[in-house]
Order: structure tokens, then sequence, then C-alpha cells
């Protein structure tokens, strides 16, 4: 059929695109000497910065390790070396001893491991986490194993019970809110620790139904919203923080509940996720004027005070095409497909690196690129990997069931 | 002559460009019911915000007093007031209690005073002092004068003895730095301390002296190239961080210097303020494809690793203006003059608004506006008021010269 003439097609050019970007990272970003990774590469690979973003070290742990595990091409000794390289390098600097709690990682670390930079927020902390579990189901480390679970109830204790630890000052004029971004990581933590593991699964049971309720809440405007920021009990907040919308996040929680509501054949949840995940922030973020999705907008159409606002970055475009590609698998819904297929354009168009591999990552409005380096403090081996792989399974699983 | 016809010209666009900034924050930024100023403001003067950012009200303190003070046409008892309710709303409300050192102040708080966000830094302190000092010279209100030396004083002891009270975790891969902000912004304080106080004067000789000592060190590649942060001793540092250049900050570093050399007739100081701060920033910061200065670079060329490097902000201009205006009006150096020129068409041209007074704040890199609001969490009434009001005195020194 034209359909699956199609799919063969894009399931060609992202399994190549998947190719080119893992060698690009195996190639330039290895630290042979102290070990862990250099994240800074430029547009041809080569270190600019020698700096090691926790984040970005614990994303790559985990890709490699994912790669390793479940896609037969990259069961590659290299691969599981680099995994294991990084994750103890992770291990032994990532923790820092200073004034802030047990447990609290670094956000950012020197070549050889001294703590630059320590965040108050939980995302290095869930990096680690995601690593750790996933080397783990590798190697049957069990200490390893161990060591991602007991950071992990460590940060449901600061999301849940007591955030002092973070050491971010409590103060009268900033009471805490629900931030999208909280639950959706913890809902994807709970799906990576417990994919074939029934006993963790009911041990985080209650948590992925709470993380699902507080993602739930940023539903706002009588359904017709997204909104990043929202009150711990599900209100709208004040200004522009909560007026504050941000298109990738949202289609980035929105797979990550299909995905959680599909396992839980929930089909009121898949609905949701599909109508108002991807749907509102496909016809909000997109830019019908110079195409590409929007990095943040205002609700009421007021000009966002980030500065980059209506750049076109590569992330929201790389959750956007996992969240509709998914949707569309399940659903068989043709508008999905569409919607898969303009993203596609766009991204494989503009952000992919024909000359030196990767992609870019940071355009200006009209889709030039403004900053051409290919790793940077928040761009890893992790978004284009991460989209290329997920898109590769679902068109797998889409061209099987064509086939048979 | 030619010159004197084309200043007379500047000096009348700017002297009504001032009085449409200073009338549109009188219009739109009081805060009737809660005093203090509201700092967001869109294009057309609406609030779309009511938080209240510390440096800002600090700034505008300092600003309405200063016009108030020095300028006859804004001799008026509501700009007094207006200075007089911010320095009270920031009296009452600024100084947070928190886990942090005496004196800390909030950088954000919410429409009623309460703290929203603290930052680990000396700036909201610094414009606290600025704002009590000019005020007190009118007022002649000594306890306001002992509180902003009180401040002062603590300011000196967080930069020079002991910053553990600023909430910064020492982390061994973070050492202290030099960056330009901490001493270009000690030596404008003492210029604002010590106008017409020979005793205060004599207080502060030797930071005056350490703050040119350690805005000098910036001053780095054998002489060619002003870097916005250096080693404690002077040295530069690895990776990005060390080969950042800010054209803005060196062009605002460099009027300071050459005031404060004006002062003590230094004419080597004068001779360097003039070729390596304003010079060099020219040469490196001016976009020769689109116009403007760019926000940031990168010494060795690399693409700067902030979003908004190639952005044309409104602040760089205005300190350009006052540099190259100031630096002509001691030299007479024709080509100074034409610095200022280029600057001032491109800065008249793309950021004034016609339609609804003030500036606009943020440009593309090719003179788009792309945050249209004329107020933001950095953007007050401040570079704008004070790019003009420096410039018509210069003016008027100039012209009376000339007339003599």
């Amino acid at each position: 059929t034209m359909t699956a003439a199609l799919l063969e097609q894009y399931r060609e050019r992202i399994r190549t695109e998947l190719d080119r970007v893992v060698d690009f990272w195996l190639k330039y970003s290895h630290d042979k000497e102290q070990s862990g990774f250099f994240n800074c590469l430029g547009k041809d690979g080569k270190v600019y910065d020698e700096l090691k973003y926790v984040w970005l070290q614990g994303r790559q742990v985990w890709m490699y390790s994912r790669l390793y595990r479940t896609m037969e091409r990259f069961h590659r000794p290299e691969i599981l070396d680099a995994a294991k390289s990084g994750a103890a390098f992770l291990q032994k600097f990532a923790r820092v001893q200073a004034s802030s709690g047990p447990g609290k990682c670094a956000f950012c670390l020197t070549r050889d491991g001294r703590a630059v930079k320590v965040q108050r927020t939980i995302f290095s902390e869930c990096f680690y986490v995601m690593a750790m579990d996933e080397l783990s189901r590798i190697t049957q480390d069990k200490e390893m194993q161990a060591d991602a679970e007991s950071m992990m109830d460590r940060l449901i204790f600061w999301v849940q019970t007591d955030s002092s630890d973070l050491g971010r000052p409590q103060l009268p004029g900033d009471p805490p809110i629900n931030s999208m971004a909280v639950p959706m990581m913890l809902l994807c933590l709970v799906d990576q620790l417990t994919e074939g593991r029934t006993d963790v699964a009911e041990k985080y049971k209650d948590l992925s139904g709470w993380c699902v309720e507080q993602i739930l809440q940023h539903i706002q405007r009588d359904g017709k919203a997204i909104l990043e920021n929202v009150t711990l009990n599900g209100k709208e907040l004040p200004g522009c923080q909560g007026r504050l919308q941000n298109p990738g996040h949202a289609l980035e929680a929105g797979w990550f509940l299909l995905q959680y509501a599909l396992k839980k054949e929930d089909a009121q949840l898949q609905k949701t996720a599909v109508d108002k995940f991807m749907e509102i922030p496909f016809h909000t973020g997109w830019d019908k004027q110079h195409g590409g999705l929007f990095y943040f907008l205002d609700v009421d159409g007021h000009c966002p005070t980030q500065l980059e606002w209506n750049m076109k970055l590569w992330w929201p475009h790389c959750e956007a095409l996992i969240a509709y590609l998914m949707a569309y698998s399940h659903s068989r819904e043709p508008l999905l497909l569409d919607r898969f297929k303009q993203i596609y354009d766009y991204t494989f168009s503009h952000f992919s690196d024909e000359e030196h591999g990767e992609w870019f990552g940071y355009l200006s409005r009209k889709g030039e690129v403004v900053l051409d380096f290919k790793g940077g403090s928040f761009k890893g081996f992790f978004h284009v990997p991460r989209c290329l792989y997920m898109c590769e399974k679902l068109l797998d699983g889409l061209l099987e069931r064509q086939d048979s």
C-alpha cells in the first residue's frame, strides 16, 4: 500500500540517521583519559569545553545501555564499555558533599569530576536513576540496581514529603507549585524501573497514579490549554509563570501518558493524551508563518519573557515525532500520520546536518542555524537518538502488523 | 559649524526622547495601591505581570532622584514623590529574613512585597545602595544615607572578605573568579557615594583603586581582547566561560573607567579606557552584516552557548552611546563622534517605539523586534533614561564650550 511504502521510507531514513548519530558520539564524545563523556562538541565534533554535565552523562549511559539491550545492531562491546565507563564516572563523582543533603548530585563537573554547579532541582538525580537502572539490566549488577532504587526513593521523598535538602530557601512569595517537568519525569522513571518487574511495579503503583493526576492538572482553560505551571491543587497561577505554554514539553508528557495508558488499557486516558497533550500543542505551538514548533508561548497572547521563545529547538520536534507516531501506531488515524509527516519534513530538512552528522539544536524563528554546536550544556546524546530509536521501534511494529 | 549643528540635532532628539520615556514610566509603572513600581509593562504600557524586581525598583528610585536633583525640568513633586514611594517599598520589603545572611535582599517580590526569589549575587544590594544614596541627597535624610552606607560596607565585606552569606555553596570545581560585573558595579557605587563628599571619598579611596585594577585584568590576549571572566589573579579561564566577550559590558566599564580617570586626571587610564574598553568591543562586537552590537561572542570564534548571543539588546547600545559621546566630549577626536553616530543611527531607528513611546529591548540579529514589552525582569526605568540623561548632559557641555 501507499502508506506502507511511506512508512518503509521513514524507517529507512530513521535507521540511517540513528546509525550516524551513534557513530558521532562514539567517535567524538568519549574521554579516554579521564572517562565519562565530553558534552560540548562543535559542529564537526571537536570539544570546545571540557565540562561534564551530569544530566547528559546520565542520559548517555541510559541511551547506550538501552540501544545495547534492545537493538541487535547496537549490541556491541564498545557501546557497553562506554556505558560502563560513564556509569563509573557518575558513581564516583556525581554526588556532592556540600551543605546540600545526602545524595544530592551536581549539575556540572570539571573534566576530572570536581563539582562546578549544583541545581536546586531533582533532575541530575533523575538521570542518574535512569542510567543505573538501565545499565544494571544488562550487567545484572544488583548493587547498581539498588543504587538506582535508593536514589529514586530519595527523589520521591524530596518531591512528596520534604524538599529542604534541595537547598531552595522557603520564601513567602514563592509557594510550591506543580511544574510539569516533575510528575512527567517521575512517570518516566516509574516506567523505567518497573519494566518486567511486577514487585517494583506494585511498589510504585500509587506513585504512577499520582504522577498522572499531577500531569492532568495542567489541562486548563476548560480543556483548551496545557499550561506548564499550576498550583498544587491544579489552579492557574498568576502572571507570566501561570500563562506559560511549552509545546514540546506538553507533547513529551503526551507520549509518556499514552504509553502508560496503553499499558493500563485505559481508553479514556489514551484519548486525553492525544486530544489534549498532542492536538492542543500542535494548534498553539506550530508556527504557521515559518514552520516548526515555538519554544514558549503565552496562553493569552502576551509576548513570552524568555528571550528564546520564538526559536525552533531540536528537542520539541523530537518529542513531537515520537508522540504522533505512537498515537498513529495505536489508532491508525490518518490525521496523526499527517501530523507526523509535517513535523518530520520540517525536522529532517532543518536540524539534521548532512555534512558532519548529528543535528543542530537551535534555529532562529525562520529556521536558520544560530547555534551550530552538536553538544552543549543541555544537548547531549539523548533526545535525538531516543526519538530515532522510538520511531524505528514504532515503525517496525507498524510494518510488521501491515505485513501480517 | 557643521558639528555644532549635528550636536544640536542630537540634543534635541535626545531631550524629546527622555521626556517621552519619563512620561511613559510615570504614567504606567506606579502602583498607586501598594506603592513601589510595576516592572512588567507591555508595548502599550499595560501591566502583564505584577512581580516587582528589586534591581529595577532600586534603579527607578535612583533615576527619578537623579533627574529631580540635577535637571531642572524634572524637578517636579510627582517625580520626587514616586522616588520616595519606591524607596519606602524597598526599605520595608527588600531585605529577606531567610537562611541567607543579614542584609541580603531579594531579587524579586510579589506585588505586596513578599520575597519570591533571592539571587546568590550582590546586585540587588548594589541597586539598593544607589537608590538610597541618591534620594538621601535630595531629602537630606541622614538615616537613609546611613542605610546606604551600611549596605555598601556589607557588600564590600562579601566581595573582599567572606562571601558565604551570599549562600553560594563552595564547590571544588568552582573557585572564585573575577567577573567584570563586580568591580564595575563597585566602582559605580563609589562614584555615587563620594560625589561632593571628601570624607567618604577618602574612606573608599583604596576600594576604587582596587576596582580599577580588577577591571583592567579583563584586558587579555596581549591587549587585543576584553574578556568577561578571568581568574582572581588576572589569567584566562578555561572553556566557554573564559572565552566569553560581552561587548556592552566592556563599553559600560569603559565609560565608568573614563569618568574615574577624568576625575583623577589620569591620562594613561583615560587612554586605556578608550583604546581597550571602547575600541575593542566596537571592532569585535559590531555586526558588519546586519548592524548593531552582538550580545555575546567567543574570543576564539566558537559559537557562544547563550541562546541569545546574536540578538541585539537595547542596553549595550545605551552604554555605547554614553561611552563614545563621553570619549568624544573629552578628546574631540572625530573618529569617536563617528562611532557615536553609527550607534545612534542604529539605536534610534531600531529600538525607539514611535507609536507608544519608550524603547523595545530585544531584537533579532536582523533587527526585528522579537520581544515587544517595554519593561520586564531585566528592563526597567534605567538604561534608556540614564543613557539619554548622560548624553543630554554631555551635549550640553559640548555645545556650551562650542558657544564660548
